[in-house]
């Protein structure tokens, strides 16, 4: 299998982004991954877009996006994996790539969330549960449904409303450090806890925000990786699987099996052990999905979750930083758009380009974690400096 | 670059499909397909989806597709080129399997645009142009885009609306040749000039229909392809383009500049000239369409195209057989759908399988030619028996 590497990074600003459309939105990105990456526009063969999209006018993203980053000609699809869209940009770049069809690619990951008000986000949102059963039979939305997941986390393995608020205050810890973060204020332990139920046990800041924001990772074969950076990261393995849409059909309620099989495929493509990871992301879209994939991922026992956030496991310094930009709780979570930036921090990471977040880099390995709908969808993809 | 093969093949009923909801419609052709592979599901790698949504109330249809079909595990994406994202399917599945990451995969084309009003689906196609200005200002829908089209070709070749109305005579003669179509019926050439004006030049019959279709290929690595069948069809070349979504942005009116370079692609991909081509399909979303594709896929020289219709040289026994499933104007245009069941089509010719509508097959190969929007993506597919 040839090797695929990252060679140029761009990422906007996440937040309200009232300021720009759609393409200008994108092109924040495609500019930065262009310069960083030192190609030039006509040396890119494909370009995929991440994005899930119905929150902006635009049907046809991907054609928006290349227009106005004057890419018309290049060639393009968008792809969608609900919240993961923007894993699944990665490895359909990385495939166009392998494939031969490219030797430069681009995934781009775009969302613009608050074209729509607030309710119509959450009803959209929560549209990519098991539509006609669960949402408009019961009516339920995603923090009913990551309720669930905490209560019977709670009840089997004694995790704790404290423990949920633990991984709050360190999301937004370190998005106080992320100029690029929606939410750049520290918290304290106390404010997460009192904030207001949203779906007990979940609170106010147990919850991820709605957001607009793009990222962008330009990919090339080894051979023109080699010429354009003295620093490619190398696209190690990429593990994907799916799940049920209905919560009614999973076997359990403390972890998602599409995260645990997309790790155990992603670990074997890469031939690494999840203990190898010197710095990872997880999709943090509420608390307890960040203490369940420290499980799912295998970076702790099952049931240990809780003990890592409270041991400050996953802090800088400790056995293996998660979330080190803020996570879709600090930085944000522009559904389409996560996943690639993802991507663009671990790369920053193996880089050593993160400053004052920078993680501690032995082994050279880092893991992106993006799960799209409550596990619907769930890709983990590793990558190293060698 | 590794060889990949089309082992199996799955086509549902087109037409008003109120009797399936969309994860029966799409697995009607799954069923079928891993039929005709041989394959056991558990064998499938990866599911790549082409659907446009929009028209359904899913917003993840790769969910619910998969988990229909008793695929929930096997991880899975939705890939959207507009009405080439079957094309676009086709090709992600493809480049996962050439990528490593797969040895079988399943391209599953989708779409079940009736279940909104008429005018609701002519706006979302609407849509697809280039939203805020030549929809929202001007109030262009595809008709009216592809009317400019025709009287550019009119005006510049001499091409005629009686040339137009006999590529309809042409679709709706083999459509009614093919059980699966949406119109079963001939019709006379008088008919179909004497129709109603939708927008001038173009006529009732010269737009293919609404549509509610999926089409389903199963796609294998080389190695397991000899094992599975006898006649894998292999997939030679795929070269895709795109263009900008505004049409006052284009060079020139008589052709898709998208098609073109999209075809130069795949030919110098499958090393093959257009003159190699045995059979093919042609995006004929109006009959300028496929006019124009005669010419943009180098079938005949610029401004020939209606030569071509007038001299039956694109019917059997012609020159080279277009669309003799129907195309998209009698076989219907479930939009994400199409590309693959193009693919279909090409399959069935290439294996003989095509009974009354068999083409002559000399050197063995068939071409797939998909558009998305008006020309903003296009995708040709080189199939071939060796």
């Amino acid at each position: 299998m040839s090797r695929v590497a990252i060679v140029g990074i761009g990422h906007s600003k996440f937040g309200k982004r009232t300021d720009v459309n759609v393409g200008e939105l994108a092109f924040e990105s495609i500019r930065q991954a262009v310069d960083d990456a030192g190609v030039d526009k006509k040396d890119i063969d494909n370009v995929v877009v991440g994005s899930a999209g119905g929150w902006y006018e635009e049907s046809l993203p991907a054609v928006v996006v290349d227009e106005y980053a004057g890419l018309s000609s290049v060639g393009a699809m968008r792809v969608e994996a609900a919240c993961a869209s923007g894993s699944a940009a990665v490895k359909a770049a990385c495939d166009s790539i392998r494939g031969g069809g490219a030797d430069v690619a681009m995934a781009v990951g775009l969302e613009k969330m608050t074209e729509v008000d607030t309710m119509t986000s959450i009803e959209l949102i929560g549209r990519a549960g098991s539509y006609m059963w669960e949402f408009e039979n019961y009516g339920m939305t995603f923090p009913a449904y990551y309720a669930l997941y905490a209560v019977a986390h709670m009840d089997r393995f004694g995790t704790t409303e404290e423990d949920m608020s633990r991984v709050a205050v360190k999301a937004h810890h370190y998005g106080a450090m992320n100029p690029l973060a929606q939410f750049q204020k520290e918290i304290t332990l106390d404010k997460a806890l009192g904030s207001q139920v949203v779906s007990w046990p979940l609170k106010l800041y147990d919850a991820c925000p709605i957001t607009d924001g793009s990222a962008a990772v330009i990919l090339a074969s080894e051979e023109t990786a080699k010429k354009l950076t003295d620093t490619p990261i190398w696209i190690k393995g990429i593990g994907y699987s799916s799940d049920s849409a209905n919560l009614s059909r999973r076997g359990d309620y403390v972890g998602l099996g599409a995260t645990v099989s997309a790790a155990e495929r992603a670990y074997a493509a890469a031939k690494i052990s999840p203990q190898s990871v010197d710095v990872a992301t997880a999709h943090d879209c509420f608390t307890i999905a960040e203490i369940m994939a420290y499980e799912d991922l295998g970076f702790c026992k099952k049931g240990e979750g809780a003990k890592m956030i409270r041991e400050g496991q996953t802090e800088l310094g400790g056995k293996i930083p998660v979330n080190l930009d803020g996570g879709l709780k600090a930085k944000g979570h522009p559904i389409g758009a996560t996943g690639v930036s993802m991507a663009v921090e671990i790369t920053k990471q193996l880089r050593q380009e993160a400053g004052s977040r920078q993680a501690s880099i032995k082994n050279g390995i880092g893991l992106v974690h993006n799960v799209g709908g409550t596990g619907h969808y769930a890709y983990v993809t590793v990558l190293a400096r060698e």
